[in-house]
């Protein structure tokens, strides 16, 4: 079943956005009475069927509601900002395991340079990524995707989450279910990913400063999107519904 | 540090590889004195230095053995052959998981269809990112990679690990936690994994006839590479050293 996210629903029904009217019209080539998986975007999810399809767009008639598939635990993974496109597979596969928020922070290994509308159109890019992987996985919401944070906003945000996690390659001892142990009722947790070049000791420290854990994932050097996607997987897992 | 491949040592010395050697001294121009790490590609890494570089390559002093971080279990990952450069992704990052195997698997849904000639090119080409993988996470083995093999030939290999997890969308309760808890001893894991279409019902069945389990990794739909790399992740912090 095909997914498509509406415009808020009046009446039962709801006509379809402009661009997904037009795919599930002109691309999939629906017709009045199609079954479809029609989405608000905000985490409602709906069984549905195709009630008209015309020139000016295409309405829905929703039939039953389905499951948003939103873990019990909000997960915000603070990723310092790596080379190429390698966000995108980040914000695609913390969709897919159910991330609440992704915010890019420049750390001091980082090694891109964003200049301010670079980094509107690239947030605007990860935003659709994250909803095109919401529609796919059948989840109700995609994350939210912030644009990049600098070091002293980091240092703001993190004290906020009940719990934060820092994998480290030089953490040794604490392994990520020795932090569920030790927090197991955390409901709002934050994990911190290095770019590249990883986090400099001063930072980790900082950090631990205002309250992180750092925690080891294992003695191979993970790539960063490894490490988040990692992180987050596991997280979902020992807090989470994977 | 970087890492480079080595032919067997002999007296504490070894060459390194051609096409490393010319990596070495071409494009990092390392010098005598320079420190590297020396792999023999069959799980030993040592800490050593450049001792010769010259026009019929490099030789290295072996200075000190270095842990080759291999997990203490084995997982084997066989992988519903999915499309396109999937697998490129799949096996660099079980080889930072820690992984001991792929196997990719034509299953009902796969959609890629692979001649003899194009599956000899493309395993070489994924053993060649297994072995870069493995430099690049510390690790001294790259995980082996076979070509693709078919359904008769997948049921006479599972039963004879310990423990055959198939993640399957439609498996609702048993949670990989679950099977740890089942078979916390287990050090031989296979994993099967889906290809995009998923794995059918009769293939579920077949597998469940020979001891696979199913598995459920959560109420949202992963993508066959996301399940790939999340499987392997919950294997390795459940039973492994992640």
């Amino acid at each position: 079943m095909h997914s498509f996210y509406i415009e808020p629903p009046v009446d039962g029904q709801a006509a379809l956005l402009p661009e997904e009217s037009r795919h599930a019209l002109k691309v999939l080539r629906l017709r009045p009475g199609d079954e479809l998986c029609a989405m608000d975007g905000d985490g409602r999810r709906w069984r549905a069927e195709l009630l008209y399809g015309g020139e000016d767009g295409a309405v829905a008639r929703l039939l039953e509601e389905l499951d948003g598939h939103e873990p019990p635990v909000r997960v915000t993974v603070y990723q310092g900002v790596p080379k190429a496109d390698k966000l995108d597979l980040i914000v695609q596969k913390l969709t897919e395991l159910g991330a609440a928020r992704l915010t890019p922070v420049k750390l001091e290994r980082c090694v891109v340079k964003l200049n301010a509308r670079d980094g509107q159109k690239r947030r605007e890019r990860l935003e659709r990524i994250a909803r095109e992987a919401a529609k796919q996985c059948n989840r109700g919401r995609a994350p939210a995707v912030d644009a990049p944070i600098g070091w002293a906003e980091l240092l703001e945000r993190l004290p906020k989450h009940e719990l934060v996690l820092a994998p480290w390659e030089e953490a040794a001892g604490r392994r990520m279910k020795d932090a569920f142990a030790e927090a197991s009722g955390a409901r709002d947790i934050a994990v911190v990913i290095g770019p590249e070049g990883g986090m400099t000791p001063a930072e980790v420290a900082a950090m631990e400063a205002v309250g992180a854990r750092t925690v080891t994932l294992g003695p191979r050097i993970l790539r960063t999107e490894t490490a988040a996607v990692t992180a987050a997987a596991l997280a979902m897992a020992l807090w989470g519904d994977l």
